[in-house]
């Protein structure tokens, strides 16, 4: 049996590589509103990006939030409507989605992330118009519901070169001051896209993709993901997911990976060989 | 009657003095809850902001907002309670007032400023820990309310650096993450410190500080600030503004300012010679 | 009526606009040597200058001197001889004319910005070969009348960097170390357009170019500047500072405008939507 | 049984509290001639000083080499001799001592290095005078052996700033260019009180300091392991390794460690709460 | 005899010395007014300027002119007056004061250094308040004559940093902007003081300083040159030197010369062991 | 007669032209390793390359050590073979390489250049794998015999970059680690094409290139060099030498010169007119 002392050094000099391969790179990576629902799996993430921060690698965080919204409003006695799993954004929605997501999801990310040593700090894409939005054009008025389309990387650019770790609400700006809800996974596609980020990293509740026998897939080029959803196998919050990471690899950023936010599995994802989640190619 | 061609030039030519003598300097600028309610008085603000920044005076707002926060508790059927001037502060309470604050209050600022042309960054203070802060010790176990205990203006330097405006939430974080309510009127003072800031500037909505005959008063100092509160002549929500006032310039802020919001006058207190609102300086 | 108190105000935020535009810029500015005869202008100017510093635009000051030189020649009982508007430029007279300019006209403008409060450098075009040139060519033998092959910014450059704002004399230096006489207009636009200049201002004693009826041009365009020259409308001193604002603006720079250099106009032209003086532009 | 998955990310989550601890800081790291002797041994330190490099610990390696020192004199017909455990050292051995030290065992262990990924640099000390000696005094003349008068770590500095590792021979150079035979302990010791290390690190190929009953200390101060001399309980190689260890925690090291050089013990003294080896400290 | 091949590379390598010893240091060089009549010596010195700052000394060059101050006057009709020495200076003569030292002799300094390659500036002391002054305190009224109240090296540093070699003249402003006649020598002691200068260098038409007989002193202290002063053994135009020189030298400035400025003996003394003219030290 | 106080000056003014021309370029220098048997002769090479660092002329020195290599294989008993001129090289002799050009050369030229004040850094070609070989393919297996696949410069330019001078030892290193013989000469000129430097210097124990009547040839063109290679005029060690220059300046150096290493020619070489033995330039 292998002891337990040499175990450390192991696995620390396995994942030697694994630095030297994505040392100065930076990861985007998307936190789904799910994660935050337990505090423990939170800080479990927390680690994991102040671990990537010490090799190196910077982390960009970026979450989304929809089930907290959709609490707040029933507790405000507002309904949520939907089109084609757009949330329909009066004024007063847009109020509600800017104090959850900035107000508390954020500020909670921010808390663990210090807690636990790092320096993280909030900032919503209003701020210094990091996502320049208008309002998203089709046949039926969504309201405030907007589509990025500037990514203006200056301030997330500061921060990174202090050793910060920026954690970014997914709230677009439109040049008149207005704000406008914004797709998260679209958003953290484009972030990753515009950082030029060696890696887009969803963690969501979900092992991976699954194909149409349950089994996770563990490698997806941009193609095959396609069809995953024309057949309608990959469905509902997994498409935005794929979707998301299709565009990133297909604009520049090497590998987008889906997988699940829990045990530290960001980690092994990155600093092991072992196959954790579904990874996204541009080619095979 | 002088003609209107030549009082522009004037009017620049005049504040020459003013940018001369500021210039390099940081200005710590608070706004109170209040001035957010009228979107003008808030878009006449950020105008006289930018226009700070553009003369190389570098300012750093923070707020408050106490109003909206009663307002958004009430509208969630919770009622306030306050002793001595302190909200008490459950942990859901303290959830609403961060949504409020960073999710509501800051981001309006930030839209307002971007959208006249500026560079405004909203961060709350627990962003990097900006304003680490205990539990406020005392008698009454006033809940989740602090004191700040260490200013790390590490992150606000970094956007400083960059020419962004950083705009501010007066939220504290404790060393385990926990968010505390803190006063934002001491806030605003303890970070002008830090800061070695040129001004406290504190808008409201009234004039300035009055004497028994309510009038005006242009200049104080410490020690008659220190008397108008012993003589109950200044009170209420005036209290926190002066101490504030005499907190900074006591610890090397040249001079803290309590004006009125509207009109430009944060312009006018700082370009021209008229006495605005009421200046409050260590010594006469 | 509209309160004076509120105009200091409007004065400055309408000035914001112009301040976004123009802030990094360097603009070119041209003393005619006329400007120095009342000290008052002078001094007015300077004020101008130093609140274009203070906004962040850069101003390069390049100053004439004709008349001084012809008023020393005649004190010397020397008798200027001009050949189509050139000065015929013996030894004896380049001597009188780098004293005049050097000496003199460009020592006044220094200590005017100086006393002011702005923090000016003289210098010559033969320091660090800033203007370097070569003996005019053509059928008459003008002496030591020379034309510029090569601006070499990088003292200019050096100063701008370090906030200090260069006043400059228009003296050619050949490589043999000759000074040369140069024309102040054409030394103006040519620095402007290797400055990569914003404006090239030439600040003049009337109000700008007028038109076959006396009448000022506000705006004017190349074509246009073309015929006005070919029609004998715009005639002698008014021809060679057309000439530079076309140089100007066919090579780069935006915009050159002839104004008056009277009652801070030179303000009121930058930082109001004001038409002062002619405006040169490329196209329409 | 602990499924060896959460294991890798169990260990890389416990090393962040050291990873933290130490980041930013130089390790100095001291080889001895008895670790090169097997290559597997010195490929594992190598890795272990990448991953050190990886979390942003410098390290600067020096080296001993006895061993072949006197293999190499052997071959050569030359017959070693020592007063008080220190080499007689004249011209000729001088040289030997150099091609082993520099020419060999140096460029061994930057090969090592280098065909790990990690970007290794040799340096005698002699380069930029950076042991700066004079010859040893004393009553008996011991030929070439000098005492380092000074420590230039200019080099050292300019190599760690560009991210490399310097491997550095303890050769020592007199002001008029002479080489002089230095001990290897001592060079580390000066070397890590110059740079202010973190820590200095012995590797040696026992597996600490022993006491009386030969079971490992794992903590001595500075006083008990003067005591461990003065008793013979510490004795022959042992003496100078803590010696060094007592010179640099009493100049301002933090802690000094005497570590067997095997099987990443390196790693897992400094990223695990495991007593590896003996750490001398100046205190309790 | 010495072949003369080898006494190139020998005058270069017995060069070294020197080189190694002063190199990144400033020298103050003061050309007297009389250097400038034979254009051959200004070319001489011109080049010995240029290989001092190729050797990475940067030469500050000052300069007088009271030879063709006197000779401008005679030429416009006007007597100079002096008092105790010193020029008697209305209005018109400061006129011509800075006509002649910018407009003529700086500027011939500056053509001479610029056609052997070099990058000389010419400033005035007036530049960015480089010498500000005050009118001389005194019995009798001397009219515009000042005395320097502060070196403002920041533009002569600006110069520095990027490689030009400036030329100063000696004109000081006063906080008002007038124009003030200064002493050449003295301006030159100030300014290698406020530059923390290696060497000032007064480089004249005479071979040093004289003793008794007539014969040269190589050496000087202060107390010494004070006695020769008052022996009245040095008189008139060598008071002010000697006066400069032990300003110097008392405040900081290693070593104070007075040389002949003919056939390169700036370099000789700076390069050779030769004692050339007379040194001024602090104590011997 | 010329006086002797003349000459000096002469001399350095005379080379201001070279420090001009060649200032801020790096000058790739190869030291014969038959300079090495005559201390004297290395002194005056050190100062030479210290004369060049002080006129900011960045030198680099690459070595040879053939001789001696030769000197220690024998001592030790080993014969050496030769295969068309490349030495076969089993790893007992790749050991002897590696210790008497690294521990012994480079560390004598080293101590040669600090003791007369230089900063010399002594570094092999394995270091941040400056020169990364692979092993030479023919149909003769030469043994650890390698050619430069890639030269690194990173670690050069550091050192230059903080003034030092380093010196190379030609030692190649494979991908794997395993240290590979490299000609020195071919090391010489791919360093000098890499570096981009203005001169590639061989120092030899011959005056030059000698044609065939044995009379010295002071300039060649490559297509000159080919044919004298061609009709076996230049031959042996001098063929090697010639090949370098060839490629250095075929590859973008402007001249490749090789010299007699003795009295200073180097020196004599950049700063006089004199043509000191042959240089290698493209084209005539």
């Amino acid at each position: 049996m292998k002891s337990d002392k040499s175990s450390v050094a192991e696995v620390l000099i396995d994942a030697l590589e694994y630095m030297q391969q994505f040392r100065g790179q930076t990861f985007v990576i998307k936190l789904g509103g799910e994660m935050m629902v337990d505090e423990k799996v939170l800080d479990g993430i927390a680690q994991d990006l102040i671990l990537l921060s010490y090799v190196n690698i910077h982390p960009v965080v970026i979450h989304g939030g929809g089930v907290e919204i959709t609490r707040a409003m029933d507790r405000l006695g507002k309904k949520p409507t939907f089109v084609k799993g757009l949330r329909v954004t009066d004024e007063e929605t847009m109020e509600i989605v800017e104090m959850v997501l900035i107000g508390k999801t954020n500020s909670q990310i921010v808390a663990s992330i210090n807690k636990h040593g790092g320096k993280a700090v909030g900032l919503s894409g209003k701020s210094a118009n990091l996502f320049l939005s208008e309002k998203k054009k089709g046949e039926v008025d969504l309201g405030l519901v907007g589509d990025i389309r500037e990514v203006n990387i200056g301030v997330v650019g500061a921060l990174l070169e202090k050793g910060y770790i920026p954690v970014i609400s997914p709230v677009g700006i439109a040049e008149e001051g207005t704000s406008l809800n914004i797709n998260a996974d679209t958003a953290a596609a484009k972030l990753a896209v515009a950082l030029k980020a060696g890696k887009l990293i969803i963690l969501t509740n979900v092992d991976g993709v699954w194909d149409a026998k349950k089994k996770l897939i563990e490698r997806l080029t941009v193609k095959e993901a396609e069809e995953l959803i024309d057949d309608g196998i990959a469905k509902e919050g997994m498409i935005p997911k794929l979707r998301a990471s299709m565009y990133a690899v297909e604009n520049g950023v090497p590998a987008a990976h889906i997988i699940k936010g829990t045990d530290h599995r960001l980690i092994e994802e990155v600093f092991t060989s072992k196959g954790i989640g579904t990874m996204v190619t541009k080619m095979k």
